[in-house]
């Protein structure tokens, strides 16, 4: 999850990741499942291995990612935990696509058309397919023994990790557990402070980047505004930064800026020790190098453009590690992905993370102006956030009523600030992941990784084993 | 929850019901809660009495009762534990009405004329309303040390305790502990078997009604086919079980079957020992009193027509108790009134309870044809049943992870065939009720009813008690 996330596209078809062949396959969900006077369905995605499947066996489960906003190739490409954990459990491994991302539209091109098209892309419709494939595969893939409940497992990172926590919540006779990593359910109003975030960006920045590097940043965001006030400077911004059309107007700085705060916090999110694809491909250390980059390419400068110059070297180590990407994706002409859109949309209904900044972090500093964020979002989409809906629907703090969910964060990556960070119940529990990053846990595991990760995965497979046992006899 | 329900009008504004006054007020609610493109809102009703609450308390709870399908205050009326709990407890009491029922309309007088206006009627949206009604009442009630959460009991009794019981499993972080009385949560395909109901009830009837009235109805169906067979036979039906209008056609015999096979029901739920206004004004123990009648008055005989003018002699006690009724309730051109038309819709949607007889029971052989059922409901209302849709949304038998839910039930209450009679979860417990019948325990309390419901109702204060302290610190 970064401010908005930037996805790439996948060939469909058969897909080889982490060591399992997914088939690609479809299920027919109804459009709303909180209604009956309708029956349209559509075609929801997903990709499934069911080699490792033992039928004879009573604990064997379903491991279930629950897919967040995105196509769902990427997110088996970038979670290998399941492929992994998949022989020794004998599990059937399903990616489930979230509806109105990747190819899972209810409404085909229609889908992002218009607010009542739009109106069934909720996480509650979300959880309600999952669960309906989740029985379908039940059906699916019997027992021999059919007395013996088949165990399943929910896996999910960032906003898929809140999906998997919540779809234990409400629907614990279906999902008998939840590893929710890097999953920040309590990032909303009144739950957490907004400046929060920005805090904990900004020491992870000063222990991996460096106090140098949180400097230029810091001081960037002004640059950008004494320089982009004027029509030629905005010109020079736009030689610079390569955004999709030329910065003409005084309101193309904040679409810099808010791409600018993006790959920051994208790029500490993905501060992997090995090469890696998160929003994009990326080197080994990323803060370090790109970090390195910038100081080097600034040397000490205070010129206004030799700052700037710095970081756009260094973002385009960020947006362009292919080489094959001409402009930054932003500037009002973009054209816009489902992501972008489909996110933007949940943003502006019921995911209200509010983030804000006092002026002593690398960030600019801002209010969250929930006023004009409503308003602007009912320019876009007619709709307006609801700021206590997550509250309400899924219980805020108060979630010490729920069960096996394991919920795992770094505390060093910003969305940790609304993570749950100790344990709310005797099996809801909070394990810490220093240099994890965004759910490194849930990655293909790597000689790289650091030891914290390694010992998470070792937890994970013993309370796995508790939870799978617990539905039946014996393992 | 009969068959089908007949509720009495009842005067709007403030009403004195068991002991308590309350005051009628309404909230606007979302008509719908899972979607952001609308925000249009319709006034729910709820009654409420604050006269016991007591601020300054860490641990005063809000007891809320979450209506069922009729006008809110019968249940206020036939309700009397939260008024004699809310003293000791110091406690809210809030009766709220369940949407499409009563006069909380979502589309006014629409709100039952067309499928898309019937959309929003459900249990999910019914829940959520509550929800919001709660949010909003701890916001008008604040406590005085605000760090002390409000506890939340939720009450209900047969379709309003499956409520009671779902408001806790989908919402714990909301509603800390419930009471769900007489609650069929397991009256559901494939949870229960659909021969289980008429079973229980003849049971409870050769206990309370004796051996020879349960010959008698028993005998009674083959005898209304005889005699309904001709247009002669039709009319002396008509003239001795009163319909709305003449029973002309064929067709009108199964009419008055499923009249009777209701009243039958409806007395075992409602054979209280002492008079009450269930789903009509009540001797004590009617099914003795009704089933004494009709043996005196068929006194042995078996011919057709006395069989019968017993019953009617008999049903003329449960459906004309104040003897201001011309009519029985039944016939084509009945006015049928919202709780028909809306339990009906519910029935036709996600409630759908299968019972079947098997030929040995007092009642008439029957399968569960779920075909001719959802082609009915499609004739009706446009709609076909979703039989598992329950299951999912709920859990079905599958709940062991819920918790601080009391599941009473009588054994001898046919409904407590698809209730929980064993405990699910260390807090999640059965209490059974012998001689409760149809939730007595939520009725007020009164000198004639069995020890049972006394000692039940002790140890819900000791439970509520233990939940309440829970939530905060010290009572």
């Amino acid at each position: 999850m970064g401010r908005f996330v930037i996805f790439l596209a996948f060939a469909v078809g058969n897909v080889a990741a982490n060591g399992c062949t997914f088939k690609l396959k479809t299920f027919d969900v109804k459009v709303d499942h909180f209604s009956f006077t309708s029956t349209v369905t559509f075609p929801l995605r997903y990709l499934i291995n069911d080699t490792f499947w033992n039928p004879s066996s009573r604990v064997a489960p379903i491991f279930i990612y629950t897919g967040n906003e995105g196509d769902v190739h990427w997110f088996a490409e970038n979670t290998g935990l399941l492929c992994e954990f998949a022989p020794y459990f004998e599990a059937i491994i399903v990616f489930a696509e979230h509806r109105y991302y990747g190819w899972s539209m209810p409404f085909g091109n229609l889908s992002y058309s218009e607010p009542k098209y739009l109106r069934y892309l909720t996480s509650s419709q979300a959880l309600a397919d999952y669960v309906d494939l989740i029985e379908e595969l039940k059906i699916a893939y019997p027992k021999q023994q059919k007395q013996h409940p088949t165990p399943v497992i929910a896996f999910g990172g960032s906003y898929g990790g809140m999906l998997s926590a919540w779809i234990r919540m409400k629907y614990p006779g279906v999902v008998t557990g939840a590893l929710a990593a890097s999953a920040p359910i309590w990032m909303f109003t009144n739950m957490t402070s907004c400046d929060a975030f920005n805090r904990v960006a900004t020491s992870s920045y000063r222990i991996t980047g460096g106090n140098e590097c949180v400097d230029i940043i810091r001081k960037s965001w002004a640059a950008i505004n004494r320089i982009g006030a004027s029509d030629e400077g905005r010109e020079w911004l736009t030689k610079t930064f390569k955004p999709c059309n030329p910065m003409n107007e005084l309101s193309d700085i904040k679409l810099l800026k808010d791409w600018l705060v993006n790959m920051w916090v994208n790029l500490i999110m993905a501060d992997y020790p090995y090469p890696a694809n998160f929003s994009s491909p990326l080197p080994p250390y990323p803060v370090k190098v790109i970090c390195k980059k910038i100081v080097d390419s600034v040397n000490d400068s205070s010129d206004d453009k030799q700052l700037l110059a710095g970081i756009s070297e260094g973002a385009t180590i960020f947006f362009n590690g292919t080489g094959n990407l001409k402009f930054m994706e932003f500037g009002t002409q973009c054209p816009p992905d489902s992501e972008v859109l489909g996110w933007g949309y949940q943003l502006c209904t019921e995911m209200v993370m509010p983030i804000c900044d006092t002026g002593d972090t690398m960030f600019e500093k801002g209010d969250w102006d929930i006023e004009s964020i409503s308003d602007n979002c009912y320019k876009k989409y007619k709709v307006r956030p609801e700021v206590n809906y997550i509250r309400n629907m899924y219980g805020g703090k108060a979630i010490s009523a729920s069960s096996n969910i394991i919920f795992s964060n770094d505390p060093m990556d910003p969305w940790s600030t609304g993570g749950v960070l100790h344990n709310v119940s005797e099996s809801s529990i909070a394990v810490l992941i220093p240099g994890g990053a965004h759910h490194m846990d849930l990655r293909p595991s790597d000689p790289l990784e650091p030891p914290s990760v390694k010992q998470a995965r070792k937890l994970y497979r013993s309370v796995f084993k508790q939870w799978v046992n617990s539905l039946n006899d014996k393992f």
